[in-house]
C-alpha cells in the first residue's frame, strides 16, 4: 500500500524580510534539505514580527502540513515573538525552562562572557513544549505539536538555524520521512555552460516533462544552467538507478557543455583539471578587475595550482606589468584580440606557469563605442602550444558582463585542459 | 479623519523555490518597492507549480489583501500555470488575448526571429482581465481583480520583472497609495563598519524601539551593519523631517563608524573619497586572490583612481613581483606584519601611486597553525607618509574570512582619506 507522504509548510518570519530590506535564504536552504529527504514542501509564508501574523500562519499552518519549519523571531529583544505566537497558538503560558536558561548561561560562561539580563526572555517556552539545544547562539529551539503538524522553531541566524536542524531536527525528520513516505528523493545535477537554457529545453524534450520521473528542471546563474535530476524511489539504489539513467540520456545530448555535478562551480571543474595535470595558472586581468583570481582562489588548496595574477586596469600597467607592445596597444585599443593575446603571453612568461589567462573588455555601462561596444569582451588563453583569444558579446549590466567574462575564461580553461 | 492603509501579500510561484533550488529574490525586491511606497506587505506566500496551490493561495490573499503581486508562472511552458489557477479563481476562460499575441509577435520580430508556436499559450488570458506590455521578454502581464484586491500578474524572470513593475504597475499603485494610505514611508540607511550588531542595539537604545516613527532596524552583511530608517508621515516633507532628527541622532552615538548611506558600499564610499581628493590607488592580494582588486572595480568610472594590483598568491611572486625581502619572508613567513607591509610599500612603488593596500593571511579552512591560527589577516596601507598594517582575527569560514578582509581593507582605506 502506498504510504502518504509528508507534507511541509516552511514559515519564516521578521519584519526585515516583509519590509524587503533583507532576501530569504533560510528557507530555500530548509526546503532544500526537506525535499532531499522525501518530504514535500507546499508553501513558504513569511510574515512580519507581528504576533497576531505569526499565531495566524502557524494555526494555518497546522491545519494542512505533518510539518512546520520556522526561523526567526527567537531572539531576546522585543520584536522575537515567536515564542509569544506559539504560547497563544497552543493555549499555554510562556514559562521559564530550566534547561533552556541553564543552556544560555554555559553558552555566555564559556565564552568568559557575563548573561546579559534581556537574554533570560530567551529560556521562556510555551508549556509543553520541549527545546532543541543552540550549540552556537543563545536562542533555544523549541519543539511542539501544532494540530497533527510536528512544528520546530528555529533562530533566524543562517548559521545557528543550519546548525540546530542539521544536528537536532534532521535525523527525527529522516525516521519520520522513512515511515510514513514512499521511498525518498535522490537529488543530483549537471552544470553547463555555453548552452542557452531554451536550448537545453529543447534538445532535452521530454526528459523534462512535468510528472515525469526523474523530474529534470534547470536553473540559469551567469551562464551557468544546472539541470537537476529529482528522483523518486522506493529506496536509495532504486532511485539511484532511475536518476543515473536519466543522467545518462542527458550526457548523451548535453555532454560537450557539461563541466560538472552537484554542486561543482566552474573554477572547482578547473582546478580539479589543474591538479590532475599537474599544471599552474596565472591570470592578467583588466575590466574584471581581479575576479577571476578571486573565483580561482575561492577553493581551499588553490595554492597547488595558482600562483599569481596582474590586475592591470590602465593601459600603461598592461604595458610595463605585462610586456604587451606598445604599438598593439596604440593601433588595436586595450580591448582588442593583439593586447588579449598579448596579456596572455605576457603573464605566461612573466609568472612561469602552464597556462596564463587574460580579460580585456568593456563591462559599461560607459566607455562604449559603435566599434567597441559595451559587453565586447576579448579572452585569451596561452600554454605551450599557442596563444588562443575568444571575442565575446555579453548583454547586460556591469556585474553581469564581468561574471560572465570569468566564467567564460574559466569554461576556455576547463575546454583547454581536457 | 485616517485613511484606512494599503496592505498587500507578494505571491512567487515556482517547483524551484518550494524545491530549494533556487532563492527568491523577487519578493523581497517587490516588498521593499511596496514599502516605499508606504503599502504595508502582511505576507509573502510561495507556491509550487500546481494549480490548486497557486489558486487556493490566490483566493486567500484576495480575501485579505488590497494589492496582490505575483511573480512567476506566465512562460510558455507546460509547468507555467498561473493563468490557469487566476482563470479558475475568477470562474473565467481562457481565451486568446489579440493584443498579447501581437506584442509576442512584435517581441521576436524585433529580434529577426520566427515566434515558436509554443509562446501562443503565453497570449491566453482569462476573460476580463487586461494585459500588462512586456518589454523586454514574451510573457505579457495580466491585471485581475481578485475579491476586493487588484492583482498583477508578472513573469518570474527577475529583469523582465523589474521592468514591468517599474514602467506600469508602481504608478497605479503611487496613486492608489496616495489617495488611501496615511503618508508615505520615507527609507534612509547608514552603513557602519567596525562595530558589532549587539553594540549597535545597546548604544542606539531606545532609538531602535518597537513601534517608535521612524522605525529603526539594522541588517548585517560581512562586518557591515546597515542601520535603516523607516519615517512615516503625512508627506515627503514631513516623513523627511523625522527622519533627519533620528538619523542626526544616530549619527551622534555611532558617527566614527558610519562610512555612508543609502545603499552605498565600502568600495563607493572608498572611490568617492578617492575622486575628491584626486588620489590613485593599488593592491596587492594574496589570501583575497583579487577580491579586493574587483570590489574597488565594480564601480563604473574606478578607472580614475584604481591603476593596477597584483595577486601574489605563491611566497615568491611576494619577493618577484612586489620586491618583499626574502629575509622578512624567512624570518616573519607570508602571514606577518613585515610581509604585509612590505607589500604594501612595494605596490605603492611599483604602481605610482598615491595610496596600495595589501592583504595576506589564512583564509583556511586548512594552513593554520597555534601561532597563526585561521583567520588571521594582516592588512597593509602604505601611502606618502607611511606604512601601517593592521592585525586581525576573523572568525568565520574562508568565503566569510576572505570577504571580511576585503572589507577591513576597504574600510582602512575610507579612514586614511578622511
Amino acid at each position: 500500500m502506498a504510504k502518504v507522504g509528508v507534507k511541509a509548510i516552511v514559515i519564516s518570519t521578521g519584519n526585515e524580510l516583509v519590509l524587503g530590506q533583507s532576501v530569504d535564504t533560510n528557507t530555500a536552504w530548509l526546503s532544500d534539505e526537506l525535499t532531499r529527504l522525501g518530504i514535500t514542501v507546499v508553501e513558504h509564508i513569511t510574515v512580519g514580527d507581528e504576533l497576531e501574523s505569526i499565531a495566524e500562519s502557524l494555526s494555518r499552518a497546522g491545519k494542512s502540513a505533518d510539518v512546520i519549519l520556522v526561523s526567526g523571531g527567537l531572539g531576546p529583544t522585543e520584536d522575537d515573538l515567536t515564542r509569544n505566537a506559539l504560547a497563544k497558538v497552543l493555549g499555554a503560558k510562556l514559562q521559564l525552562h530550566e534547561r533552556a536558561l541553564a543552556g544560555i548561561e554555559s553558552f555566555f560562561a564559556g565564552r568568559g562572557w557575563q548573561m546579559v539580563e534581556t537574554n533570560r526572555v530567551q529560556a521562556m517556552i510555551p508549556s509543553g513544549c520541549d527545546i532543541i539545544g543552540n550549540a552556537i547562539g543563545t536562542a533555544p529551539g523549541i519543539t511542539a505539536r501544532i494540530g497533527k503538524a510536528a512544528a520546530f522553531f528555529m533562530p533566524g541566524v543562517p548559521s545557528e538555524m543550519k546548525k540546530m536542524f542539521s544536528d537536532s531536527v534532521r535525523p527525527g525528520l529522516e525516521k519520520l520521512a522513512r515511515e510514513n513516505c514512499d521511498g525518498i528523493i535522490v537529488r543530483r545535477s549537471l552544470h553547463t555552460f555555453g548552452i542557452g537554457e531554451s536550448r537545453v529545453a529543447l534538445v532535452l524534450g521530454d526528459i523534462m516533462a512535468r510528472g515525469r520521473n526523474p523530474l529534470v528542471n534547470c536553473t540559469v546563474s551567469a551562464g551557468v544552467i544546472s539541470i537537476s535530476i529529482n528522483a523518486h524511489g522506493e529506496n536509495e539504489a532504486a532511485a539511484n538507478n532511475l536518476s543515473e539513467a536519466t543522467e545518462k540520456q542527458i550526457r548523451e545530448k548535453l555532454g560537450e557543455y557539461i563541466f560538472g555535478c552537484n554542486g561543482e562551480s566552474l573554477a572547482e571543474a578547473a582546478g580539479r583539471e589543474l591538479l590532475r595535470k599537474k599544471m599552474t595558472i596565472a591570470v592578467a586581468e583588466s575590466c574584471t578587475g581581479g575576479l577571476l583570481g578571486g573565483e580561482l582562489t575561492r577553493i581551499s588548496g588553490a595554492s597547488e595550482y595558482f600562483k599569481c595574477g596582474w590586475i592591470c586596469y590602465s593601459n600603461q600597467s598592461k604595458i610595463d606589468k605585462l610586456d604587451v607592445n606598445p604599438k598593439s596597444m596604440a593601433k588595436f585599443g586595450a580591448v582588442s584580440e593583439q593586447v588579449a593575446g598579448e596579456m596572455a603571453t605576457g603573464a605566461r612568461w612573466q609568472a612561469e606557469v602552464d597556462i596564463a589567462l587574460s580579460i580585456t573588455g568593456i563591462a559599461g555601462p560607459t566607455g562604449g563605442t559603435a566599434d567597441k561596444p559595451t559587453g565586447l569582451v576579448y579572452i585569451g588563453l596561452a600554454n605551450e602550444k599557442e596563444t588562443t583569444v575568444k571575442r565575446n558579446l555579453f548583454h547586460g549590466d556591469r556585474d553581469f558582463v564581468r561574471k560572465l567574462s570569468v566564467n567564460t575564461a574559466l569554461s576556455m580553461l576547463i575546454k583547454a585542459l581536457a
